[in-house]
């Protein structure tokens, strides 16, 4: 078990109705000129963004609206929200929406107090000294951000994906009720199912094999993801169903299940440059990925990946070699992929053949034109991440 | 699942060396005079004392001392640091030790804000509307309070033991050595195991049955305490069992294990009376009534206990009605608590028969004279506790 510091701080207002706390959320934490910063229709179609407005004006709390923000949100939308912020003396800021608005919302809260470009935040120019209070009404449970201290910005190409961590952003508090999930899509659903899965995932396959406690919680973490999983995507408005994912996603990536060990994050990596390159979703991108990422950087600690079998994927592993059991295991995990719609190659994510010059360049931006390398696990050169490639096509 | 509120912004800063991060964490949290407050021998003769000392005193921080905490600790002590703060100009508190040192710097926290007797705090005549800010240096692995928003004090006569929750108490930061629990005795180490499981079993065994995430973990962790209780006292200087069950016990009491269940605690109460009466160790009366109250409560939700027999203790439940299951369960947690060297009745705990007179007292003081109920399972009245008393004498 390595050192650790553990902090989550936001406030977890969770359940039916636990939206009507707003007003006095926004006013416990300072906020007296709110940014509403949101996504697109859906806020609008149902209804959430117009009564957030009423409750602000019913609570004499000034706010301006910004909306438009995309899957792997803009840095130029984030450049028009430091700008409206500074204009209208913004002190707080209320993201409607998931992960997307979330990030969105971390980078304008960096930008408002730093004169530069906040792109030079997540390209590390610039070590950011503060950032707006932010608090949430989640509506899309996945990316984990309204616990988290990351968030990832995408440049107006739409080829670099960056992410940036600092606790100076994290949520003051988060807003979810489960209601507000049952009319997500089925592919969005399997999407951020299959997102806090990997967020745990990408902390348990570790070198480290002595931390009982963390790995118990992330086994009992995922198993819930896939039973909840396959039971919303069969009963959209099963209420239960809705809110042990959505409560799962928040404890997936608020560090809970990485406490003690040194996570690898490859597989996040290798799939930021596919959804940098292709706009595709993450979810869909790391599913599309992982069992080839597994297969590659299994044989560093083989023990993890039969245990992995046996506690998450429920495998009689008696008998197996670890060898044996892991590849069990992951085959496992690939057919629960299949079974909630989700890709498990890079031909199935997109659609079409994935180019050895695509390839090519997705490993070279990953690995900073083979000057840095990727994961804990196995550390990876670009070679390495050209091979996993190849394995996922 | 029933709503909630999580928040849980403790700083908890784990592993080897932790504690040299001190004056840094003072510092964060504004502190520029410290009560130093410490129980008695082993803070001292473990050189921790020493050591805290030299870095206030290197960091120029200024603090006073006040040792003296004792199990269950008591409202004298409490009055003397009141007193001490004000008259010092104290602005923040260092607990070192466990739960008894925590809780009487929360109650000294309450009473420096507070013109009248901060006892009116915990009979609830008053409520209080701040708290001096508290940081701890965890030595005594049980309680929980270095992350929990609880904390019970023991009024002069030892005999009435009242607990009050707030989240004005939270501790701002928890500093965690494991090497630092190396030396404690057997008996201790056990007391403290029961008690991080309790405080999990009291959240666990619920009328709720739909919260997937809350029980997973709360089983996980349950068995993690468990194994490495076991482990920690055969081999009392194994780093990863005494991290294990240090991390456990904060994580089994910071609201974690009970998002979006209604919390028993009947078996805390029913020992609360135990402890107040003949002060004897938390943890032991907890494991000394806990079988008692199981069989007692069992029928208000059987598959549950059911649940328990099979996902914690590990016992094939195949075939058994769900009675058998919820009995072969709460036995083999008997025997658990025996193989670690915990009571399982009034009799093994005190090492003499309680006789009628004092459970009548204890039924009573628990009841408040019949006029109070305990528990959410099952719903206790004096009669049941009375009952609940002598099944476990």
């Amino acid at each position: 078990m390595v050192n650790f510091n553990y902090y989550a701080p936001t406030q977890v207002v969770f359940g039916r109705g636990a939206e009507d706390n707003l007003p006095c959320l926004i006013n416990k934490y300072g906020g007296t000129k709110v940014l509403v910063h949101y996504g697109g229709k859906s806020a609008i179609k149902s209804g959430l963004l117009q009564k957030v407005e009423d409750m602000l004006s019913g609570a004499g709390i000034a706010y301006v609206k910004l909306g438009g923000v995309v899957p792997n949100p803009r840095l130029s939308l984030v450049h028009e929200g430091i700008e409206l912020c500074r204009k209208e003396g913004v002190d707080f800021i209320l993201a409607i929406g998931g992960g997307s608005v979330i990030d969105s919302s971390k980078a304008i809260g960096y930008g408002v107090g730093y004169d530069g470009d906040v792109w030079d935040v997540y390209t590390r120019k610039y070590e950011p000294q503060s950032c707006l209070p932010i608090g949430t009404i989640l509506t899309i449970p996945a990316a984990g951000s309204e616990m988290s201290d990351s968030s990832v910005i995408t440049n107006d190409n739409g080829d670099i994906k960056i992410g940036f961590s600092s606790n100076l952003c994290r949520c003051k508090f988060a807003i979810m009720d489960p209601t507000r999930t049952f009319t997500l899509p089925a592919w969005q659903t399997a999407c951020g199912v299959t997102d806090m899965m990997m967020h745990t995932m990408e902390r348990y396959f570790s070198k480290e094999d002595d931390m009982e406690i963390t790995d118990a919680l992330a086994e009992g973490l995922i198993r819930t993801c896939m039973t909840e999983g396959t039971k919303a995507l069969k009963e959209p408005e099963n209420y239960e169903a809705r809110a042990n994912i959505m409560w799962a996603g928040s404890l997936a990536h608020n560090d809970l299940t990485g406490c003690g060990t040194i996570g690898d994050w490859a597989t996040h990596h290798i799939e930021h440059e596919l959804s940098g390159m292709f706009d595709i979703s993450h979810g869909a991108g790391l599913a599309a990925v992982w069992g080839s990422w597994a297969r590659y950087a299994r044989e560093e600690n083989m023990p993890r990946f039969a245990r992995f079998a046996k506690n998450v994927m429920g495998i009689d592993i008696t008998g197996m070699t670890d060898l044996e059991a892991a590849e069990a295991g992951i085959q496992a995990m690939e057919r629960y992929f299949e079974s909630i719609g989700m890709p498990t190659n890079i031909h199935d994510l997109l659609g079409k053949e994935v180019s050895d010059a695509e390839i090519e360049k997705m490993a070279d931006i990953a690995s900073h034109g083979d000057t840095h390398t990727l994961g804990a696990l196995k550390v990876l050169k670009k070679a390495d991440i050209i091979a996993i490639y190849n394995m996922a096509k």
